[in-house]
């Protein structure tokens, strides 16, 4: 599970800062989470390939984790791409996207499939065999939803020793991968636990931005590998945060704490502050496991 | 009159090259001109003040002449602008941003006016003392104009020592420096011309991007000092100019040729081609007078 952070900081985009915007590579998919203005800029910088993004998670609609779509889907288009890209987002997201490009009277020549949101409880809203996505609905002063990324369990893994000891034939492979006992041509069945180990553990990403401190997403992201929440301003500045429904740090680790996940990593940081690091002592005071998003920085889980 | 270019490229932003935008300084005015994505952060980059920007001028609805502005105006919000931001463009521009920052619940706390345009023929869209903008039809795949900025002749130039001379008294100057004759307390009537020289003659700037070669705009950009004319093709690819109706550079240096102007700047390049130079050479076969855009140059005229 690879993030790449395109942008992680607040309000507007700077010279050397970009407003929100991540890459998900999970289980070889590459999902966009947010789409601040200059993500398509932040994507070639980083040589992430466009094609490979077959769907794009939009948190709200305020423009600085959005204004940067347009522009990528015309690029898009530019681009000769055919394959369908799936945008999921708040209602409203469709038509201000529909009317920009008619505007310039542009059409994609691929199918643009919007899953429009406006359920105030948590969705499944993408599957396949692999990974499956969940909103995660969030508190900011416009309809918002965190993501909640989950690999499905893997096959068992076959203990090839044992498989080739009793001589089972490669036909069977699969079924012993899917946790069925196997028969023998004597008439034996041996059970699956001794031909199998158990897979590697599943992983999540739960992905929070923007949001004010709302502990009843905790049940939801309980033991996520990996949280990114929002982190706008430091305690300080806590009376700002409520007041524009964003988050402190160590809010953010408070909730890392009670829902036991792995990592919390910070992001969507003021830029009032200078110093990155005073996030992380702060959040640190709460829970221990702290990495701080940064544009262009990527990590591996 | 100083010109900084922003962006010059045409199609998509990319890791160095930005789509158009630019600033003209202008008799103290700062109107911006086009806004792709990125604007804001090359205004950030170049050090222009946001708050100087009181006018905006787009020529189309292509999102790479467009897409900055929402961020742009987002950006202004949080700023805390008061200022009026008057906004001229093709006729939807005010449904397009109205739309996308209602969308995000959000409102400008200044005043957002929109000058929407949709006249065939050019009009004067913007007037003060000084300055005065028309619009500049062309011929594009969406409804576009290109701007003509044209200083007003500023007042004559007093010479000092000849209204010493006379002893005039001071409250006369205004008068003078308007054109008027003097009459000295003996009767005598003095000329104007003896007390001023001619003023410095008024400058004038066209901006032209995007079209196919069009002729017909020769007779309204006659004799601009400078004409920034797109040149996204080389003749080599005179076929695909004329396809998506741009121009090439030789045709840019054909209308600069025509019209007799200073200075031809060309821009808008397609990043197809590796050498900028190459422009340049073709336009020279033309016409002499040819400077190449390229983001962050600036000009002075």
């Amino acid at each position: 599970m690879k993030l790449t952070i395109l942008g992680c900081y607040s309000a507007t985009p700077r010279a050397f800062t970009n407003p929100t915007s991540q890459v998900l590579d999970i289980k070889n998919h590459l999902f966009l989470i947010d789409c601040g203005e200059g993500t398509q800029v932040q994507l070639r910088k980083h040589k992430i390939k466009f094609a490979r993004i077959k769907q794009v998670f939009i948190s709200h609609l305020h423009g600085d984790h959005f204004f940067g779509l347009p522009g990528l889907i015309s690029t898009f288009v530019l681009l000769g791409r055919e394959a369908p890209l799936h945008i999921y987002g708040p209602k409203g997201i469709k038509e201000g996207i529909t009317l920009l490009l008619k505007l310039g009277n542009s059409w994609t020549n691929f199918p643009l499939v919007f899953h429009e949101l406006s359920s105030a409880s948590s969705e499944l809203i993408y599957e396949d065999d692999k990974v499956e996505v969940h909103t995660i609905p969030l508190e900011h002063r416009v309809y918002t939803n965190g993501y909640l990324f989950r690999e499905k369990p893997g096959e068992r893994k076959l203990k090839i020793e044992e498989v080739l000891k009793y001589d089972i034939d490669r036909c069977y492979y699969r079924n012993i991968k899917n946790g069925r006992d196997v028969q023998l041509d004597n008439g034996e069945w041996i059970p699956n636990e001794k031909l199998t180990a158990d897979p590697p553990k599943p992983k999540s990403y739960a992905f929070c931005s923007d949001t004010v401190y709302k502990p009843d997403i905790i049940p939801q992201i309980e033991k996520a590998d990996v949280l990114y929440h929002e982190s706008t301003f430091l305690e300080e500045h806590k009376d700002l945060a409520t007041k524009t429904k964003h988050s402190t740090a160590k809010q953010a680790a408070e909730i890392a704490l009670q829902a036991k996940v792995g990592t919390l990593v910070l992001g969507h940081y003021s830029i009032r502050y200078g110093d990155l690091e005073a996030f992380r002592r702060e959040a640190q005071t709460v829970f221990p496991e702290v990495e701080l998003a940064d544009d262009g920085k990527v990590f591996e889980f």
